[in-house]
């Protein structure tokens, strides 16, 4: 009994240790590149222990794929509450969600790559949380924190698309902060580029 | 010579063929998923007809590439001069680039997607687009168009992520128009998100 589950746990762990060297290979050299033969490698196992676990690369790429959904879906459940808020309260409201969101790639990086470019699911991935991101609009939007014209999907796409390149270009590679990165991010977000509004166009705060 | 000028003509023409048919499938597939036969068949030519103009697969993307970078240097290039515009006028001058670019990446879609997500230099074509809208949002900076405060080079991922999400999104499947999604996208960046501004912070208009 004792010597069964010792068996298990180890298989666990080798079985983990399979699925970080392959999240790591594809997100580095991408997933058509990288060869099984590469990933036990990084792994530090033998080709045999690789199928042990795991059928094909397909295989243990479709699983890293559940995995970053179910951190996804983890992540959105904690991001799914938007409580009304005074308007002096919203813009740094904001700038902590984003670098929610920015700490949350930085930590998945590799699951984030391979989800997003390397999975035949990417386009569902990216609608997926496109569409979360648009709920969340709505809400804040129903809360009175987000003006009225605007079109949400766009919203949605416009935050994640500026979260995400900006999380390749300057945080994974450690250039800025997730805080700093927020900051500059939701300064754009919240106000937009331009200097000066059209006259009738004044906001009411 | 009448005769030989003909051959080059022909020439030319299956060349030009097997770009576009290239193009075409590893926008579809993916370059890696791609073989030489699946480009040759789409062409309605031969594998020698191929072999007569590309040495290889590498070098019709390679190809590619060179071309989709050739058309962003002139499209570039038309969008280098900024004038300085009456505070009333940037808005629409601001919606318009924004068509432009979506409808430029629409006429190109292909060559996009090989050149940002099939091409080994997808980073430094990214790189190297987000740099000309980084210097044109300078331009505007200089002119006054752009507020103070922002990170220009976030502003410039900010512009192209977006425009590039939404253009996959809705403007190659024909979903949204360039002209309509240009004008929902200016929306978001020129103004923000936010329904409040903070008090201290009133536009000068």
């Amino acid at each position: 009994m004792s010597k069964k589950r010792g068996r298990t746990e180890k298989g666990e762990k080798s079985r983990h240790r399979l699925m970080e060297a392959a999240a790591e290979e594809f997100a580095r050299s991408g997933y058509h590149a990288t060869k099984v033969s590469d990933i036990v490698k990084a792994a530090g196992l033998t080709q045999a222990a690789f199928y042990l676990y795991f059928p094909s690369k397909e295989a243990i790429l479709s699983e890293l794929v559940a995995e970053f959904k179910q951190q996804l879906r983890v992540f959105g459940d904690s991001g799914s509450n938007v409580t009304a808020l005074a308007p002096s309260d919203v813009p740094a409201k904001m700038r902590q969600n984003i670098e929610d969101v920015l700490t949350f790639l930085l930590k998945n990086r590799e699951l984030v790559r391979v989800a997003l470019y390397e999975s035949p699911e990417a386009t569902v991935i990216h609608e997926e949380i496109t569409g979360l991101i648009r709920e969340n609009a709505r809400k804040n939007w129903l809360a009175g924190h987000i003006r009225e014209g605007l079109a949400l999907d766009v919203v949605a796409e416009c935050i994640f698309a500026t979260i995400h390149a900006s999380a390749e270009r300057w945080l994974f590679n450690g250039e800025k902060s997730a805080k700093q990165l927020a900051s500059e991010i939701a300064e754009v977000l919240q106000y937009g580029m331009l200097a000066h509004r059209p006259k009738n166009d004044l906001p009411k705060a």
